[in-house]
């Protein structure tokens, strides 16, 4: 059977009309399910009132700051504006509006349904874990469906109408706009309201975490939300745009352009059909473990698009049963790496109860213990994502030349196939996290709470596995960038008459700078991100103590606090903090570039990525350990709740928190936007550099 | 003026020899010196024992290590024995013995001497700054005299006796594992004893840091002689031959390797001669600052250097600029890191005191800004090393071909030329840390106490500015590493007629894979020291538990614990711990050689610098922040002893122990070990490798 590129872009906006009435279906189900409990329906409203008015605070930001990069990209990208061209620059800026216009409308209603199912979550546990876990995850799964709904639609549109795959580069950097604000702007802000409320709450107040005497408690809510719902399906829908578009340019050189194109589609377009029947057989039995139905999900979703895809390769004229192999080894891959963060952040395996004895000694041995492991988690990932690039290569090489790289990029294309299933996973922990609180709050009773604690336990194990995966994901993405980087570097330096790049040399001294300083980059970012917690939540920490020494009654519970100055420091904290961040790696690049030209950028790349996935590893993992250490002590162990092993695990955890969910997960979108940046000025660097 | 070969080794063993005298000499020069105290006596003699003991068990365990390696490197290196060329074998078993060997004396005798030098600097400072000062500081000029004389005379030995640079790889290789033993081994023994000292002592017992009654107390002077005079003396004895290892191969290759080589001898010539000058010129006015003093004397053993290079360039026939220039930058470029590593870790300046206001928020604060900071000071003394590399290069690369690497080896080289003074100011440290116990132990009164204070933080400061200094050599020598691997592989597939490596391309995936896994090694190996700390230091203060519950009258005073049998743990603990990371790095080696051949191992060798670099960088500076930050809150700031600021300070330092005085010093010493073990295997790889 020999299909058209027609054809696909056909199927693909046929299977993304399908996702979207899917999710519309699952919205409608979730918001036909009761609510009464009105303390639970106040505290929802201001939870969903408080995440609202963050995103809509970053999208005005972030509209600023795209309008800026939209006039510069007009101005010079793919070429400048003078040296003729004016239709590529204008499909250029185009393509940028519209990967960040795209993403912010998945954020925003993926946030808006998140935050309608908590409430519904909660009161929908009196009755039972079953169907409290469906509306959590259902919840979760409309932001899956509509994050690769809309990047499928997304690439799929520009390509068709601008029929120039590296105009996809534009799209995907719009993509990255936006996560590198929702991620790591998100990250500041749950991060701020947590430890801030951590900080007053439970150590200088002794009330408990989700106490509604504390004026930081909606916001720390509010930053599950915009942190882990909008947030991660910014970075995730920022990686599969970026797959994608590494794929598709890289295939757009290839000597079978077309069947190439077509492959990346079709992988696209099955990878979204399974997730949709991965996501519709998600359920729990009555007594069943949430946990085990959350991986279930995730390995049909896996097996479903393993067979799909092999069915399409033996029936498809011209798709490769070698490109099959790459991106089946990048999706294994992806799960395995999931797997091993697992054996590290898992309370019921030996890493974690490790952690829990150290933390018996005092808080310095937690955090040795945290970072060391940490450091130690990082190695299984990284060889994962060396083996599966190595594999892929060899297994594609022999197709042809270029073909090699295809495969590496196909094994990113593969890993993110299911990632509609994995942000679904995602956007559950939030859910139901919130619904604990929501229980809580609205006096729901014991055993209702017991069940909304079961429901959010699956979230948090489920999570560090997610995290895992999109630190891979990125990871592969990015080796693909790397080659996507080096399409586009030639394709200007054949266009001027120069030497090609044929590779990038560790010996070249450019290549060699680039690389030293690619690899210090990930660490100053997640400093600035780090330090930018810290001054944030000191100033929520003073607003919290005027609230208490200024308000009367407050103490004892009469009178309520005002949260949303709380959300509003945590939200315009967030944004003040983030920029200087964005701004050094954005600089970076532009010097490093203009220093060195394309082989230092090559080096640039490359030591970024490297020195990134290590440190994105490292602080992901030792977080979501600190924070399981705590909860196994919390459980009983090693003294329980109160003894020394306690107070040094809850130190763990507060320096896990921006390590895990703030620094961490943002260094993916800080190579993403770097990768980025670099192919999109590699015309520039090649007329200007030093050397 | 022409010169031959001859004249510079006869020169060189000139120098060394006029080296030893004036060790000698300062040896004497302390050892008149008079000690009276009984209680200064006896406590000295103890830590002298002990050290001398660890030190017999440390050579005793490496001799069996290295007897097995001596074994293989004549079964197999440079070429299986079979293959012929069983003279080259010899040569390199007997090169390899004459390493370790030689560090081995340089390491007694210099904790010898150090040994000897605490209890007089202690008396001495009852009548005053000025002589203490010099005692000390002499003390610590043997251990820098002899290391750099030792290396100037083995590389030079080694290349007259044998006449092939690539032999030297053997000798380098020798004086690695030693360094290996005596860094990591010295960095576990020195945190055991002062984590278990600290944690039983000041915390549970709330009696001082130096209190007799403490049975860790000893152990903890000793630490500091075996960590820092043995460990860091072997650690730069290492950096120092393999400098000159890699010039040396690397000038081996080039149109005029007559002139290179006796370049590379009349620098290293040059750079001793430098030292001994700055040496001898090191004194304290009555009322004088020792940083000053320390300072002044490095700067002076700078300046001479670079006067004395240029005379000798102008001087001598063949003799380039271009390389004078390197080698400048080099020595520049290492100053520099030098003095923004005291930006970071001196506490009158302002990041120091942030992390110490941080801490008053709590411990988690400590950590979280203390990581950050160390994140980003790892920034300048990248970029620093990337950019002296990039203008070696550029400067040398005009010479001709091979010059450019030639160029950065040679910066290498300036860079250690003040090895023997970095090493003096080094080992001054320990022996002013011991003197300032001991004087409290001796019960020498307060006007002394502060005497031995301020020579005790001279050393402090210092010792951050040449942690700096030696990562900062170590990163460039390693590059130059990186073209001795290249160089020697070359060779090997020159001679089987297979196709040349003309360099290590990132788009390879056999070096991508090599650079990931590379990368993750330093991370791997930090981890487990780090946790073989926390171990061993478990031991410990279970031991001192035991001797507090069963020695009658220890309490009080009245009797004297074991101090020996704290000795006895914290030693064989340390080389316990020690040997699976020490493994783990060599067998990591092997098997992506095995796996990828030589692209792969050129990958992985720099995937472990750029990781290396970071993680050393990243962990001694945060060590040295913290601990700084620490003395400044004892100092009186942020609510001074005894406040929460103070509590979460000492939490702090607990962690940045093993980080800055185990974890962060010893990577330099494992990626020394893995490129030596690469280059000494290539033609195995050649041989034997699945891609």
């Amino acid at each position: 059977m020999a299909l058209s590129a027609g054809f696909f872009y056909f199927l693909s906006f046929i299977a993304a009309a399908i996702a979207f009435l899917f999710a519309l279906y699952l919205y409608l189900w979730v918001n036909k399910q009761k609510v009464v409990n009105s303390k639970i329906i106040e505290v929802s409203k201001l939870i969903s009132e408080g995440a609202s008015a963050f995103i809509s605070r970053e999208y005005r930001i972030l509209a600023v700051f795209s309008a800026v990069f939209a006039m510069i990209i007009l101005l010079f990208l793919p070429t400048p504006i003078w040296e003729g061209g004016v239709w590529d620059n204008i499909s250029m800026t185009i393509a940028y509006i519209a990967g960040t216009v795209l993403s912010a409308i998945a954020g925003k209603i993926g946030i808006m349904v998140a935050t309608l199912s908590n409430g519904r979550t909660a009161e929908k546990a009196e009755s039972g874990l079953k169907d409290a876990f469906l509306i959590g995850f259902r919840g979760g799964a409309v932001m899956g469906l509509l994050v690769v709904a809309c990047s499928l639609i997304g690439v799929a549109l520009v390509l068709m109408l601008f029929g120039d795959a590296s105009i996809i580069l534009g799209f995907s950097f719009g993509a990255s706009s936006l996560a590198l604000f929702a991620k790591a702007g998100g990250g500041i802000f749950t991060k701020t309201a947590d430890v801030a409320a951590d900080l007053t709450g439970k150590v200088e107040l002794g009330i408990p975490e989700d106490d509604p005497r504390n004026p930081a408690v909606i916001a720390d809510n509010v930053g599950d939300n915009v942190g882990d719902v909008a947030g991660m399906g910014a970075d995730l829908f920022d990686s599969n745009v970026a797959a994608a578009a590494s794929a598709l340019v890289i295939a757009s050189s290839l000597s079978g352009a077309a069947d190439a194109i077509n492959m990346v589609f079709c992988y696209m377009i099955l990878g979204l059909i399974s997730s949709m029947i991965g996501i519709a057989n998600a359920r729990v039995g009555k007594n069943g473990s949430p946990t085990r139905a959350l991986n279930a999900s995730t390995y049909t979703t896996t097996a479903v698009f393993l067979v799909l895809t092999a069915i399409a390769t033996a029936l498809i004229e011209g798709f490769s049963w070698r490109v099959w192999g790459a991106s089946s080894v990048g999706l294994l891959v992806g799960v395995i790496i999931g797997i091993t963060t697992d054996y590290f952040t898992d309370d019921t395996k030996p890493i974690v109860q490790r952690v829990a004895k150290a933390s018996s000694s005092g808080p310095a041995f937690t955090v040795l213990s945290g970072v060391s492991y940490g450091f130690i988690s990082a190695l299984p990932a990284m060889v994962g994502i060396a083996v599966s690039a190595l594999a892929a290569y060899k297994i594609c090489d022999p197709i042809g030349e270029g073909y090699a790289l295809f495969g590496i990029s196909m094994a990113a294309v593969g890993m993110l196939s299911i990632v509609g299933m994995i942000i679904s996973n995602d956007a559950y922990g939030p859910i139901v996290d919130n619904a604990r609180g929501l229980a809580e709050m609205g006096g729901l009773g014991e055993e209702t709470i017991r069940i909304a604690d079961e429901l959010d336990s699956a979230g948090n194990t489920v999570k560090a596995v997610t995290k895992g995966f999109s630190i891979g994901a990125a990871g592969l993405t990015v080796i693909s960038l790397l080659g996507a980087f080096m399409s586009e570097a030639n394709a200007v330096l054949s266009e001027r008459g120069m030497d090609l790049i044929t590779g990038f040399d560790i010996m070249n001294p450019a290549v060699f700078f680039g690389i030293l300083v690619g690899a210090s980059l990930p660490a100053l970012f997640s400093a600035m991100l780090i330090l930018g917690v810290d001054r944030n939540a000191e100033r929520m920490v003073a607003e919290i103590h005027r609230q208490f020494d200024t308000i009367p009654g407050l103490r004892e519970g009469k009178t309520a606090p005002d949260y949303s100055l709380c959300i509003d420091i945590a939200a315009s904290g967030a944004l003040r903090e983030l920029i200087p961040a964005g701004l050094a790696a954005i600089i970076a690049t532009i010097i490093v570039g203009f220093i060195g030209g394309p082989s230092a950028i090559g080096g640039f790349l490359l030591g970024n990525i490297v020195s990134g996935l290590l440190l994105a590893l490292f602080m992901s993992n030792s977080g979501g350990l600190w924070d399981n250490s705590k909860k196994y002590v919390e459980a009983g162990n090693e003294g329980g709740k109160g003894s020394n092993a306690h107070k040094a695990a809850v130190i763990g955890d507060t320096v896990g928190d921006p390590f895990k969910d703030t620094a961490g997960p943002s260094i993916n979108t800080q190579i993403t936007v770097v990768s980025l940046v670099s192919s999109l000025l590699v015309s520039v660097f090649v007329s200007f550099s030093i050397f």
